[in-house]
């Protein structure tokens, strides 16, 4: 599967156009290589800093040929791109990470027999595909339990939290009737995330596991060094490249995870993200290479970078009106400020992120 | 002459396309700003990066105005930018460093000058307007010494070294009979610089002395921590403090030092690039904030950031055929490999830098 190596001034094409496709395409622009950007939505912050870029619907074959004509390789900024525009591109240039990966990971119960299949640890659930088959499913895993659709859910979208009175025909409803698994609640003590790189020789560096904090099942904050007992970054990074080699994955991907301490602290796997990641935002400023470069360098066949550690950090998003905040998080000369270029900033629209750099050993 | 701070979605015009103009693209996406460059040379490399750009003559004046009003400030990469152009663009939007700062260290007499009157430490040099007068200066400084011309130089450009045979007449010729100095030759132990920011509120940050390493007067090797005596980096700092503030200097400014050992270590002023400066690349990867950061922040009246740096670091030029190693540099893990996007490497070009980062104190 590996291709010769991107030489600079070749063009990567990117789906999605979001402040990910704008991350990767800064990463990159410092390595010589041009990015054009296809995306369905117009004034999309990937435009302003991109070579070029298409503004059409998934489902423009034509243009979807026109732009993998004009790419080197092409890859994807998030994971509701559809397979089948993928499978078009394929045709004519290299598409990293590759169809047949994202479609495991684009279904929440294959992604989740996927991971059973590995051996690793995940919480119960069983699928629904009907309002009869919630209740069968309640009385199997249990209240309190998640019900999450299969397809199309990020930050908190189409999940409905089954409590002790939770009418099941209304869950049913709010998620809209769509096929959906329903997963155990877990007690985490935390949440945390692995994000890692594999590249076309099969090769893979990992980032040190990161510890998240969700507000409104949004993503807040993440620290690392995570407050975890020795042992579990080894075993974040374990599972990890389970999901790397059986997927034959090409680029960067993150697997969240919950630090459970039902006798003794162990990992159970939640999900996967066939993509950059908010949880790896911090890379950007806490290590020589980000998360952007080392996925650029894994799609154009490139040495991955080293994903060491200089500095601790801490990354908190800001979220619509935070943004607000600019002026004054730039003037901490500990903070490093991102922003997306995105014009309007709408309730729990992420507008940027700030990460605070602390010398090595800082946190505990 | 404080402007208030450019909100997030600005638009930072830069006058000059080349690398320096898309390390600065680069560092204002980051921000949330935009960048529109105008360059004379078609497919400069900023144009890949940036939000717009302007292809025309810097003697354009209709081109030069609708750019100007398509900003809401202006700045520029490189030195020999037409004072006459700046002006034009004062009148529509502000223009950082100022046009005044600009005209005094275009002309190498005046920069000379302006150094003296400061108590700065120089090299002994004298104007130079003729042949005859070229006798002259030589009588009075004496042999080896450098004459330069007073405008338009840059990486050894418009400069003849005169030995003890060399003959003026032919020195004259050589540069073209342009208005010059001969400045007595220093015999420097090392060459260093200082590369520093201004606020528009006359705040300074400093980064570190570095050391640089040329080859065929061109910048070869920059390393930081400089190996020199204790004190030479705060005399160094001084220096510079002095310049930015005699020029009421807003943005990124850089001045060259030898260090000389005739006595006791101590630092003579060699010149001052009035922009971010190639001996200031290492700041991309050994500091939270790179100069180009820097640079966007004091133009766009944002509070700057801090210079602290996190690693050493050691910044190699790739200089026409030696960017061909890419691949091979960017194999190693300690290697930050920038390339800037140029499609033709002629001899002699700029075509990007590797950094090598250490752990803080691994040099000494």
């Amino acid at each position: 599967m590996a291709e010769p190596p991107l030489r600079p001034g070749s063009a990567i094409g990117i789906l999605g156009g979001g402040q990910l496709g704008r991350m990767l395409t800064l990463s990159a622009a410092q390595l010589g290589l041009d990015a054009r950007i296809y995306c369905e939505k117009p004034d999309a912050p990937s435009f302003r800093v991109a070579t070029s870029h298409v503004c059409a619907p998934f489902t423009d074959e034509a243009a979807l040929i026109r732009f993998a004509r004009s790419c080197d390789v092409v890859t994807f900024e998030f994971e509701n791109v559809p397979v089948e525009a993928l499978e078009i591109i394929t045709r004519y240039t290299p598409v990293f990470p590759s169809p047949s990966a994202l479609r495991v990971i684009q279904d929440r119960g294959e992604e989740k027999a996927f991971l059973s299949s590995l051996g690793i640890p995940i919480a119960d659930f069983c699928t629904v595909d009907s309002e009869a088959g919630l209740q069968d499913a309640i009385a199997r895993i249990g209240r309190p339990s998640m019900l999450k659709t299969r397809r199309f859910g990020y930050d908190g979208k189409g999940q409905v939290r089954i409590n002790g009175d939770t009418n099941a025909a209304k869950a049913w409803r709010d998620i809209a009737a769509a096929p959906a698994v329903l997963e155990a609640f877990v007690p985490f003590e935390r949440e945390v995330s692995v994000v890692a790189a594999r590249g076309q020789d099969g090769e893979s560096i990992f980032y040190d596991l990161t510890e998240n904090r969700h507000e409104n099942q949004i993503l807040a904050e993440s620290r690392v060094p995570a407050r975890v007992a020795e042992g579990l970054e080894t075993e974040g990074h374990a599972i990890v490249r389970k999901v790397l080699d059986a997927l034959d994955y090409v680029g960067v991907l993150a697997v969240e995870m919950f630090v459970c301490n039902d006798g003794g602290p162990r990992l159970l796997a939640n999900e996967i993200a066939p993509r950059v990641h908010n949880s790896g935002h911090w890379t950007l400023d806490g290590c020589g290479a980000s998360q952007f470069e080392a996925h650029v360098r894994a799609v154009a066949g490139w040495p991955l970078p080293s994903s060491a550690r200089h500095s601790d950090a801490v990354m908190t998003n800001l979220i619509g009106a935070d943004a607000e905040r600019w002026h004054d998080l730039a003037a901490d000369p500990a903070n490093r400020v991102h922003l997306y270029g995105k014009s309007e900033a709408r309730p729990g629209r992420k507008m940027g992120h700030v990460t605070r750099i602390l010398p090595l050993g800082t946190l505990s």
